[in-house]
């Protein structure tokens, strides 16, 4: 199963299902405008519905509102190699709030902040139950499926700030989606090709056979002590490739275009622009 | 004004408001049941309502799911001092989920993953209004009042972790409230006095003045990147006093009774447990 969110003109949120002939609407059936409510209702997706022509619609990110954005860091042996940084023993957590969500297609705002911008093609995995302390065996009882995250990172910031959360939680820097497939219907979460794009030129090109830990293992680990609950969304890091391990290094900047795309799920693709001109300098020593 | 969240016996929670004379119940006049819901429909207080005896009342986390709740580090020169640290350059960031909210009276768990558990007062900041990239002279204008909230951090888990979000962010950690006290009721934020107690034992005793940056600051230093929503929250950092930093260090264990207490405010209280025993190890080096 196939599940997207989308909009027709200025209307509201819809949540349709990919089908070979088209895009099915099942807001009326189901009264939900996107895959977080969708879960969060426990609802099932075998009712009837407009079938609409995709060339109609604007797809949105899946999950407007996240309850939760958990990221790992550094979960990509290559991407490891490329940095000469031994694996983490354990899954490195950090977030996003929902401000960083971006729908296909939109734009992503530069802050005056960076000079150093990049992106992180990610395997999304949605949250379909609540966990709480569940062990390795039970984890993908949990997951309900995969999306397409690009962990947008301001690597200036990500160096000196101690903690990340401004340099990859700001504003519009967490694109996801358009699609949510079932897992079921993906297989094996872990021998997906991961691919990234800048301007149709290939920056990240990867395997999920890469990752230091699995999405039973990650999904597990988070669920020792942090609650997941329906909707939340885990990104499970990103390969080599990267603009700012490239030699000489390449970074982001009002004109480019970024795509992220995981076999088997889908892509995303978002514009850059640059944010109005303005001293930051972090707010001139926060004077602000 | 001073409004809270309450529940009576098993019914759903409800918003009110402390007078002198009582806690007026608001929910039936404005169909909101907290905090987060009264600014989310910018709604008035002035209102009529039930008057209840506070004996008769459960009081509950001011706001039950805030969309954010933004941390600050190392935000007090004596709590930098006590770690021999300087104070940082402009505002270190972090962040907990609503996992993390607790009301008030309520226990939070020490999880098997920690032998380090600790309590750190702060001063929450509690926003009004959508916040964009303002500036310092404007950001007062988004602050709706002030909450106490404990950021209970693992000090192990903090130092093994490279980022703070499960040493600070897991199940529980920030218990809150139960007060919202409006700005204008509160006076200035920058010279009121934040204590802590473990048991009735006080550990730390400091004020709002041995803040590095302050409210306004913060505000429009968060609000550069990092869209802020009305009932988000920002917690902003602790002084000197934590377990930790203690000679030699004290740490928290089940049956210890947590209590952060902040002048105008007024104070919460928690008992802390312990989880039920069981390997942890990080998990028994990530088998789970």
């Amino acid at each position: 199963m196939r599940l997207l969110s989308f909009t027709r003109g200025s209307d509201d949120r819809r949540l349709g299902i990919q089908t070979e002939d088209g895009i099915r609407d099942l807001t009326d059936a189901l009264g939900v405008t996107d895959v977080g409510q969708f879960l969060a209702m426990g609802a099932s997706a075998d009712v009837g519905g407009e079938l609409l022509d995709p060339a109609t619609v604007t797809l949105r990110a899946p999950i407007a509102r996240p309850g939760k954005i958990i990221c790992v860091g550094l979960n990509y042996h290559d991407h490891c190699r490329e940095q000469s940084l031994e694996p983490p023993r354990y899954p490195m957590l950090f977030s996003k709030f929902t401000n960083a969500v971006t729908d296909p297609g939109a734009e992503v705002t530069r802050p005056i902040a960076t000079e150093k911008l990049d992106l992180e093609c990610e395997l999304g995995v949605v949250i379909g139950r609540r966990a709480s302390n569940i062990g390795r065996g039970e984890a993908l009882d949990a997951v309900f499926g995969y999306t397409v995250v690009n962990d947008v990172t301001m690597r200036d910031l990500q160096a000196e700030d101690r903690q990340w959360l401004r340099a990859k939680g700001s504003d519009g820097f967490a694109p996801m989606g358009p699609l949510v497939v079932t897992a079921d219907e993906l297989g094996d979460p872990e021998s997906l090709r991961l691919r990234s794009f800048v301007n149709g030129e290939p920056w990240q090109d990867s395997s999920t056979t890469e990752m230091v830990f699995d999405v039973a293992t990650i999904v597990a680990f988070v669920s020792r002590t942090i609650t997941l609950e329906p909707g939340d969304v885990i990104a499970t890091g990103t390969p080599a490739g990267v603009g700012h391990y490239q030699s000489p290094p390449r970074y982001l900047r009002g004109g480019d275009v970024m795509r992220c795309e995981i076999e088997g799920i889908g892509s995303i693709e978002n514009p850059v622009v640059d944010a109005e001109p303005r001293l930051d300098d972090h707010a001139v020593a926060v004077g602000i």
